[in-house]
């Protein structure tokens, strides 16, 4: 179903993290859909969120709660995304929330709420309150798979994967899972995604290594330009790898930058390859832009054109909508100078198909799993690199049956 | 197929203008793919065309033509846009207006040529050679239904539209025939749209009448964001009825200007109504906007959301959809103020869930063929209106399959 993606074997623990999950029956199929991390009192936590003005009320709540102290506790249901709920939505999400301070022994704005599913519904925190004491019971240092599965709701598979680097003769492990399928275009955060080290590492470079790397991750891919009510993405550094910390921008910050950013970015495209309907992953290149600005609007309008989509599911080199495509993107270019690619192939160049296309060549690259789309713009020095997927009968056939 | 549209029994002759249509082949149907438009020396001449920066050949030459001269013929072919073909596309565009010319008595520049059908691949001049005498031989004021049908592609039928009105005794005739039924997203024009009238108004008057009209119309439908590289919008008055030539914004220029209003109205509604996979009629409402351009982008942020017209097309009430689409619009405003209606159903207020709402509400509304969504921003005065449809299988099917 997924393209070139497989669900992982095995994910690393992370010192200083333990976590579970259960069924609180809030999904209708019985599916786990409650999930608990539990932080060392050594960590530190950065998080980012969605954009959508109409935010969830979980998210509400996390902000403020992460604003006040250093989380102990992270709890994510599926099923029910606790979004459009208005003020008893805030009043469910902090309720859930006290129920983990009880039974966890915290103040209450230690506990991050995140929720995910059907947007509109009220939470059922009936469910919530007789789950949440087998969630305490049940947290193991090595149930990250049972995480992941929990988090998920259209995915077709769980989504993880596990980094480990040696930093000073210290082996440092970082284990991310997330979650997303549709309503996918990330805006500053992604759907879910929860990632964790056991590197020591001051607050603000987490917060830094955290933005860095959901900007070339989940901040650069796009199932369906819909950004959802609810994304956030949350990394944790407990400190408990025996590495001295981190407080400066040194090669040792360096090092645990680059495997996050490779965490985070396995993990958005995880969520490409599994995006709803996707038979095809899609890498769009766009190179020699005035802006980074510029090139990420021509990659949207690509990524988001439903007749781009529909041809690349078809296996059809119509490019022509690739290039009516780069034309309205509110871009200023000149259209002489632009060179279109279907991976190797050059087929638009001097304002036209290139004279070297043929349709056998644009056919061969099409029929393949995984294309890159490269437009070189040749009009400045910025580029922008987004995943994005095709636009299939399942994807309108899962969002149209999605609550029936 | 289309909703709520039939196509015309008739289509009234326009005093001054004769048209004909006949098939050259370019279609591989056999199916009528060549129309001519003759007009009469007394016309002036107005038109708009696509603001896509990949414009088709055509768009450019019709363009330079018109500056130059007062068009004598309007050269239509479907099934092949002219578009993305460089240098060669603009030298066939220019000969085909030659070989009107020669036959018509004119000079070249006296003929705009417009194309629509598949991008990328060059115009078969030979086959135009061949229909150009044949065209000019069938000219007559009576063929205007086989000027509409000739301009079609994907289009599932026949679209135009005829009204009459009385200035100053004077009946005066406007008449209007469109095509287009995907990659609809008109931006300054639409996809191809012919109005003739034998009105006699000046040449300032008759662009501001044009402009006026399309930016309610052609300029405000989507069927699914792409906007193409050859819309066209041309709007001909041949001064042929008796009236008085209208040269101030009087009273017989407003009586005109809603003659034109409505027939763009409904040409563009038409296109909507039979957009590809089209199952529902769509009418997006936003009101009590700051501005008119924040209530055109809530407008399409909603109209283009895939999950919005996937959930339109399974007539499931999922307001969360629209909820979370409005917030992602990029545009300021005052969550708790806002209120959403499916048409008189009155789903979001107050932040969330209006208290009054039941899903079997929302289900009756959605039901239907034809529905408004009005979106209250309570945040200014502005307002904007603007049509779409649902996306279904149908468009998937007829996208992935548009070349094969």
């Amino acid at each position: 179903m997924a393209v070139g993606l497989q669900e992982p074997e095995v994910l690393l623990a992370v010192k200083g993290i333990e976590t579970a999950a259960v069924s609180a029956n809030i999904k209708a199929s019985g599916a786990k859909d409650l999930v608990l991390f539990k932080l060392a009192e050594t960590s530190q936590c950065a998080a980012v969120f969605t954009q959508n003005l109409f935010c969830a009320a979980p998210v509400t709540v996390a902000k403020a709660n992460l604003a006040a102290q250093t989380p102990r506790y992270l709890l994510i249901n599926s099923g029910n995304a606790n979004a459009g709920t208005g003020q008893e939505g805030l009043n469910d999400a902090r309720e859930c929330c006290q129920l983990v301070a009880e039974y966890g022994n915290c103040d209450t704005t230690q506990v991050l709420p995140f929720s995910t599913g059907v947007i509109g519904e009220y939470l059922p925190v009936q469910k919530f309150k007789k789950a949440i004491p087998q969630l305490i019971e049940k947290l193991d240092a090595d149930a990250w798979l049972d995480a992941g599965r929990g988090i998920m709701t259209t995915d077709t598979l769980l989504k993880g994967v596990s980094r480990q680097i040696e930093i000073d003769g210290v082996i440092v492990t970082v284990t991310g899972i997330t979650k997303g399928s549709g309503m996918i275009r990330p805006n500053m955060a992604t759907m879910l995604g929860f990632i964790a080290t056991d590197a020591a590492i001051s607050q603000s470079l987490l917060d830094q290594c955290l933005r860095t790397a959901v900007n070339t991750s989940f901040n650069s891919i796009t199932v369906d330009s819909d950004t959802s009510t609810n994304d956030a993405c949350v990394l944790v550094a407990t400190g408990q790898s025996g590495m001295q910390e981190i407080t400066t921008e040194n090669e040792q910050y360096a090092l645990i930058q680059a495997a996050v950013t490779e965490v985070c970015e396995f993990l958005a495209q995880a969520i490409i390859r599994d995006g709803e309907g996707a038979s095809k992953f899609i890498t769009l290149d766009i190179c020699n832009a005035a802006t980074e600005n510029d090139a990420r609007k021509v990659a949207y309008t690509i990524a988001h054109s439903p007749l781009v989509k529909t041809a690349l599911f078809a296996s059809d080199p119509n490019w022509g909508r690739i290039l009516a495509a780069v034309g309205r993107a509110e871009v200023s270019m000149d259209l002489d100078k632009i060179e279109i690619f279907l991976d190797d192939v050059c087929i638009v160049k001097d304002g036209g198909r290139a004279v070297s296309y043929t349709e056998e060549q644009g056919q061969a690259v099409m029929s393949r799993d995984e294309i890159t789309i490269k437009v070189d713009l040749h009009s400045g020095v910025s580029s922008a690199r987004i995943w994005t997927c095709d636009l299939s009968y399942d994807y309108v056939r899962i969002n149209a049956e999605y609550r029936s």
